[in-house]
């Protein structure tokens, strides 16, 4: 944690909507009947994936971002990313004017370097098994003097993604829907951090839980642990490109330790299927690491019968070749 | 027309929201900052793939089927269509615990038969190329004293379609984004005719276009002709399912003349191709029916630079192996 860091809290939250008022898209809260009668009580779906760049990563990296100096500004930013993190800083550095360089997997999928690019990005490439993000990162940075912008371990960053959170409350209270239970994907533990803090001034907030792929279910573990654990190294795979961070965030676990009822994890198979759901009834495009919440939803992992869940699909950004393996495999 | 049958008017899609009111999904009105940039414009997104069995149908056949007599609703109701009105027939029907009886043709796509059962209605299969389902149906309805719920050519049908219009009125509005233009499918022209009066009121009302498929394209010559013409029998195929009616409806052309700007056509790979944009940029999934109106947008039949174009997703309703296919050939 930098000197400069601090634990977020609702005002800052409060503070990131204020900033990102007419900037970011309010994606809507959906709901399906066919959902509703499967599980047996209300959901409320979050579908993140229509936010700008197909996924909840702009909130965050615009609030980081519109805070800088003009002389911070000027001197550009750099960031490390699997893919949506990326795309964020780059949507939310083009519409500022500022330069990004954005460090990026050699292998990760095609449309998320692409899109990257197509933001005017400079994408750098590296080898995700021989080489350091972080260092190649950060000798970007020490050569031109740009910030660094990271994923998750900020307290901007965590603000920003807090807003969908916010929009969740405002909306299901204007549906007479309070939450019984919130389920939010995680990798850094940024995303539900936020949301955990939008939900927590409610006289009587929803029991927040994060989803993780099996194998990378780290957040899951560190709260029952009370500590910050670690995933194995060279474990097993996962179809979850966007969730492999390898422990919570300092600052994020900070928050979630505090916040968060618990942690899920879902297999691949139960990704796909949340996938090909979202697909047949919801006529939504998921990608694997957007569909973990869905996926804890439909294999039964949370009871929602009789109750109120919101859950949050936070990215699209999927592989096209992928997707359609995905979806033709029913 | 019938006895029964009259030309609706705006106050009658306004009545058809009130019984709608908490029933139907209220769709949003989306923006992708993608679309925008690649049309020159502004452009509003309504999803109705969205609502209540993946297309706006369900929102003429509920607005049918509750103004039904109790008498009327013990006798069930039959309906014929190549699926996207059966689903919403059938959805509506389960609503208000009515029987329904649904002809379809036995080559409709898988998803769609399957579907329409799923919602607890009889499905009657025929085949396309040697039976009338007309006749099927009205020798059903003969037997069982049924309802016979036609697909467009209705009062109610049309003012229920209408009610995605005025929530695009409404929410337009709200943004402060009126459009110049509105793009909607046609097939039996009951949707366009319902948005047409949505905006029919408005001091300046935007161009209302219909969209259809190449070689079915007689709302488009019919409105050049002033009368209703049909299209060429056995002519090119379409991979556009939903939007294969012969000929404009008489009621749905009593309003459609008075009221449409005219007519654009789209061929098979641009519908392919705004099925892609969908996936890609949107994140929806979108039926090849669904798509015309956005590709007509993208394949430039309508000039968006520097207006704003409001245009319809009207279905999402696709073979998984044929939406795989599509999005795969990139």
């Amino acid at each position: 944690m930098t000197a400069a860091a601090f634990i977020p809290d609702l005002a800052a939250v409060r503070a990131a909507a204020q900033r990102l008022e007419g900037v970011v898209i309010r994606t809507p809260l959906l709901e399906s009947a066919a959902l509703n009668t499967c599980v047996g009580g209300r959901v409320l779906i979050k579908p993140e994936l229509l936010q700008r760049t197909g996924s909840f990563k702009f909130r965050g990296a615009y609030n980081r971002l519109v805070q800088l100096s003009s002389a911070e500004r000027a001197a550009g930013v750099v960031a490390w990313s699997s893919g949506n993190h990326a795309q964020g800083v780059a949507a939310a550095a083009s519409i500022l004017g500022i330069q990004a360089r954005i460090v990026m997997p050699a292998d990760a999928p095609r449309i998320k370097l692409e899109r990257t690019r197509s933001y005017g990005a400079d994408v750098v490439t590296y080898d995700r098994f021989r080489e350091s993000r972080e260092e190649i990162g950060a000798a970007l940075a020490a050569k031109t003097g740009a910030i660094i912008v990271p994923p998750y371990d900020d307290p901007h960053i965590v603000a920003g993604q807090g807003t969908a959170g916010l929009e969740i409350v405002e909306d299901a209270a204007r549906l007479g829907a309070m939450p019984d239970a919130v389920l939010v994907p995680a990798s850094g533990g940024g995303f539900v951090a936020g949301v955990a803090l939008a939900f927590s001034t409610l006289p009587q907030p929803p029991s927040i839980c994060c989803v993780e792929p099996e194998g990378f279910d780290d957040h899951r573990r560190s709260l029952v642990a009370g500590a910050r654990v670690a995933n194995a190294a060279g474990g097993a795979p996962t179809i979850c490109d966007a969730l492999m961070a390898p422990t919570p965030g300092e600052i994020t676990f900070a928050v979630n330790r505090r916040l968060l009822a618990g942690g899920l994890a879902v297999g691949d198979a139960e990704v796909e299927a949340a996938m090909r759901f979202a697909f047949e009834e919801l006529k939504l495009v998921v990608e694997p690491g957007g569909a973990v919440a869905l996926a804890a939803l439909l294999s039964g992992k949370i009871d929602a019968h009789g109750k109120t869940i919101a859950l949050v699909l936070s990215g699209g950004n999927v592989d096209p070749v992928f997707f359609a393996k995905v979806i033709a495999a029913a």
